[in-house]
């Protein structure tokens, strides 16, 4: 099948690009001396997260338990859930899950930690925490180094967790401060004799500078594997690097300087990007995407010399495209021009 | 099971409050004669399309073919589509949909009606074709009354095709505008010697004062079923009346004016509403959801009396439910406090 056969919308994932850009950031966290774990938020695939860690990632990231269950029964072998697991329900589901995978988490209060040290007791198996730092993102994590050292030895002392060190979410574009931030808790971790073995840094968009964050052991980019337009405004790549699209159909030509495509909200999510519309045009790079209804997008061609014609598919790079795959059941893997395999997302609205 | 046993993120529907917008909405239409075909693309599931039959709709209308198949499964009988259903692939599956159920659809082009009229050629059975006019909304549609009459000859010429009458989506707040649109084109429309059987008008925010567009003949709310706080800030009942909540947890308190639940964009979508935030939170009425990732809900308390402590439950009703419908696989029904049914969302993601 070649790609416009495909029926709209649809969404299309370009193989070689896909390589490409996972080869690039492995290369960028060799050449750093950084360990690669990469978030599987963004294509929530088995087997770009098996190609992740076959090109040299040391394990996963995944959001959630269920994506983390999905990931364990694909073959994933290492999996950082860097989030905050609550309620005996989700606790005894990460204590199956780490029956069977090197498994480590995060927290960022005490109840958080005490929640764990109830559920995890084997001193033979411990459960590694990390303690999550706002290191100026203003979500989650502890404010303070004297907070950070409270819970480390709260961790440590508990029979059945491991403190295995810190994770943050930084600020885009401050690895002065989150460095600063990092390097202090550490000092301090230090003095009261707790070793940090891991410091989790995070994030596409500053991914291609994570070396400024010397104090880093390992990243978790997410969005790197495709790309999108917001992490071209960010100055990453070109769009021609951008591996997700998704096909749409020009249903409807109302007047001369509008076109309606089949994709609204529910197949290009309503995210914005620091660039004008809903999602770049590759074949109407002058289009623009103004608004979006859930099933139709709006599109100005005011700009465009050449214009499309109703029933003229198109492919559209998303503004932000981890919400985008997870609106979709299945995506389609293409090599050229033709389709080689569609792939159920098998991780999609695991959201517990 | 009860309301707070649900691991979260997760969907919960009142059914008490769902009876009370059907009855509410169809009392609406019944005193002012107009015919009720609700929208399915908020709620997606067939229980609640049956339901809305069973309380005087005449039909029920999908945006996707996907859809109207899910509905046509679970024996919905009249099924409007009001769309540009363009290419073979679709058309074949519109063909087999209408030898099962009664079907319409819209045009507002003539490459549209002549894909309708290639694959409809039985003139014992002709497929219902509305003529979609822009009457300000700035979406599909012809834009003038001769287009209408041109379209509407090149139906009522197809063999297999039965000119049925006019669709629209209107613009908000503008009936006496869309009133005159329709009513210039059904009088030219008569002029032609083409009658007008079905005037349908749309949208959940005017169906209050549906009854001002003298010419309608139905009318295809949606949301109304579950209402949101756009729909509330719209003047339509209050939050009270608001069947449809997320169910979250706060999974950490970094600061005193700070919580983080575990609902981002991926639980609650990124639609804004007229509005501050990104939803309302029942239980903290005066909490903001200030910022969203994908799974975290950034909530700030500053202007808050008591504020939530980790891991205690919250319900948020979001600012525009029908993208939030479609993240979940699964709804939960509920009477009071307790969970009578967990329903597949089944129509979710039928996007093609």
């Amino acid at each position: 099948m070649r790609i416009l056969d495909l029926e709209t919308p649809a969404v299309v994932i370009d193989l070689a690009k896909v390589r490409a850009n996972l080869a690039r950031a492995q290369a960028h966290a060799d050449t750093h001396g950084l360990k690669l774990r990469p978030h599987i938020k963004t294509h929530k695939l088995p087997l770009f997260a098996n190609m992740q860690c076959e090109m040299g990632a040391i394990g996963i990231t995944c959001q959630k338990v269920g994506e983390a269950e999905v990931m364990a029964d694909a073959g994933l072998t290492d999996i950082f859930i860097p989030y905050n697991i609550l309620g005996a329900a989700k606790l005894n589901r990460l204590l199956a899950l780490h029956k069977r995978v090197t498994l480590s988490v995060t927290a960022d209060s005490a109840v958080t930690i005490a929640g764990y040290a109830k559920h995890f007791t084997d001193p033979e198996r411990p459960l590694p925490v990390l303690v999550e730092c706002d290191t100026g993102m203003g979500r989650c994590g502890v404010q303070t180094v004297e907070e950070v050292v409270t819970l480390a030895k709260q961790i440590d002392a508990a029979t059945g967790l491991r403190f295995e060190g810190l994770m943050t979410y930084p600020p885009r574009g401050e690895p002065e401060k989150v460095e600063r931030w990092l390097a202090d808790a550490i000092a301090a971790l230090g003095e009261s004799g707790l070793a940090v073995n891991t410091v989790s840094n995070g994030g596409s968009p500053d991914f291609y500078r994570a070396e400024q964050v010397t104090s880093a052991t390992e990243h978790r980019p997410g969005t790197y594997i495709y790309s999108d337009r917001m992490q071209v405004a960010f100055g990453h790549g070109t769009l021609e690097d951008c591996a997700f699209t998704v096909l749409a159909t020009v249903v409807s030509r109302p007047t001369d300087n509008r076109a309606i495509i089949d994709a609204g909200s529910k197949a290009l999510a309503a995210d914005t990007a620091p660039v004008p519309g809903h999602g770049h045009i590759v074949e109407y790079p002058d289009a623009v995407i103004g608004a979006l209804s859930e099933e139709h997008g709006i599109v100005d061609l005011s700009n465009c010399a050449a214009k499309p014609e109703i029933g003229d598919k198109v492919r559209i790079i998303p503004n932000h495209v981890c919400p985008v795959s997870n609106l979709y059941d299945a995506v389609n893997i293409v090599e050229g021009d033709r389709v080689t395999e569609t792939l159920v997302v098998a991780a999609r609205s695991r959201l517990t």
